[in-house]
């Protein structure tokens, strides 16, 4: 089952070549039990359930077009907030809410799905031997609010994907993007997987880190915490990373097949599924 | 909720115009208990994920381009026979399937979303009186299926969206459009909703129906019955249908705002979706 799905989710989008351009597709599932984090309001599912599509739009190096959600609801009541929610993000990124389907469920359940363009897509795959590797802002700040660093919330409960980033990334000529909801080191296993010919070392001392917190949990938080709408990218050493942009150069790719952190194999953690076989 | 929900679906699909063509985008949510009918296996399941989108980028008069799927699973065995339908359906219909999500949830439940592109987007609104009414094909033998006509079980396990029906049908000029798998008077109602100026007289006597069956039944089943996936469509008295169509004309477009079948006003029966608020 693991061989079937990782088939399909190489990447973040599926890409079509579309004319001179290039179409990227994402859906995202989303429930409210293993997907939200509590004391979430509805207002704020529903930013996130379009703002996790979007995020995989903007890995692409793409620009969002439209998103649709499809919900299903335990509660009718909610469905004014969540399209609320929804909208806004949408709104805010310049994306078309291209309305959806409802449907009644024990569970709330979101999907949304999104379509953006792009003259240069960036993918899992593509990193070489000696290319930098980079990340965009300080990482680990959602896993601080999950771990009860209240004034850390908003990075958990507002997400803001980087699609303004993503676009100027992929325009600079990075070799690999993904974004690292899942966690850091979880991604570059991802993009391990993604790269045969290659691995990756980080230098924790190079992260990013929340400032406020216990060296040892944000150093914790920063590698292995989920919830953050960064970016990780690889480059050629020689590329200029586009200066507007809060990027951190935290490693190299080489050619072993395997992530270190600080010289050491790193722990696959991160945030996974679990299923019952 | 209905209001919001309402203004949401007017159309099978999002239409965006796009270049020279115009892009359509549909999603759908189906849930295992809702919306699968018993007996069917997970092959035919991950088949009726993918034809319900289908079926509503067709009822837009487009031709399919790709389909992702999210699905959320009980059990992750379910996997490979779900994608395999999934993938068979898309394949029947030279659509790629384009990837996914995929989740671990209680109640296994599939939201499919696709694209499609048509010069001639078809929408329920622009049906004008003195229009004629036609469907396409035999009404109610899933609705016969669901009733213990196990004869006619494959109408319902396997449907088949009408792609190429409705691109035919897109071109040759008609003036609305949508699909019926909500049931045909349901249908109507949603068309009525579309187009404020005018209403819909339906002669039963017209109506195509399951052959089989005691007439009560057929009739029962040919206006109410849903999970057939046949199209509706109104276009002017002089156009010509598609010859090499199965289309039938089964009334009329008036200029009063009602549902009509055989004089009466329409009970507003068919298959709904029933919220807690």
């Amino acid at each position: 089952m693991e061989i079937i799905g990782r088939e399909h989710c190489l990447d973040d989008c599926a890409v079509f070549p579309f004319g001179k351009t290039n179409m990227v597709a994402s859906t995202d599932m989303l429930h409210e039990k293993a997907d939200f984090p509590a004391g979430m309001t509805d207002r704020q599912r529903g930013w996130m359930s379009v703002a996790v599509t979007l995020s995989d739009i903007a890995a692409m190096g793409a620009e969002p077009c439209f998103v649709m959600l499809a919900v299903g609801l335990d509660r009718g009541s909610r469905l004014k907030a969540i399209l609320q929610g929804a909208k806004e993000c949408c709104d805010s990124y310049g994306a078309a809410l291209a309305g959806g389907d409802l449907d009644a469920h024990e569970e709330l359940t979101m999907v949304s799905s999104g379509i953006g363009f792009t003259d240069h897509p960036v993918g899992r795959a593509g990193a070489r031997p000696g290319d930098l590797l980079c990340v965009t802002g300080v990482q680990g700040r959602a896993q601080a609010a999950l771990e009860g660093y209240h004034r850390y919330d908003p990075f958990l409960f507002e997400p803001l994907p980087l699609v303004r980033e993503g676009i100027l990334l992929a325009k600079a000529g990075v070799t690999s993007m993904m974004d690292n909801s899942d966690g850091l080191v979880i991604s570059l296993y991802d993009m391990l997987e993604a790269n045969p010919g290659c691995g990756y070392v980080v230098d924790s001392r190079l992260l990013p880190m929340v400032a406020e917190i216990p060296p040892d949990e944000s150093r914790d938080f920063s590698l292995y915490g989920g919830g953050d709408f960064g970016l990780i990218c690889t480059c050629p050493s020689w590329m200029e990373l586009p200066g507007e942009l809060d990027i951190h150069v935290i490693g190299s790719v080489i050619q072993d097949h395997e992530v270190l952190v600080d010289g050491k194999e790193a722990d696959m953690k991160g945030y996974q599924h679990v299923w019952n076989e």
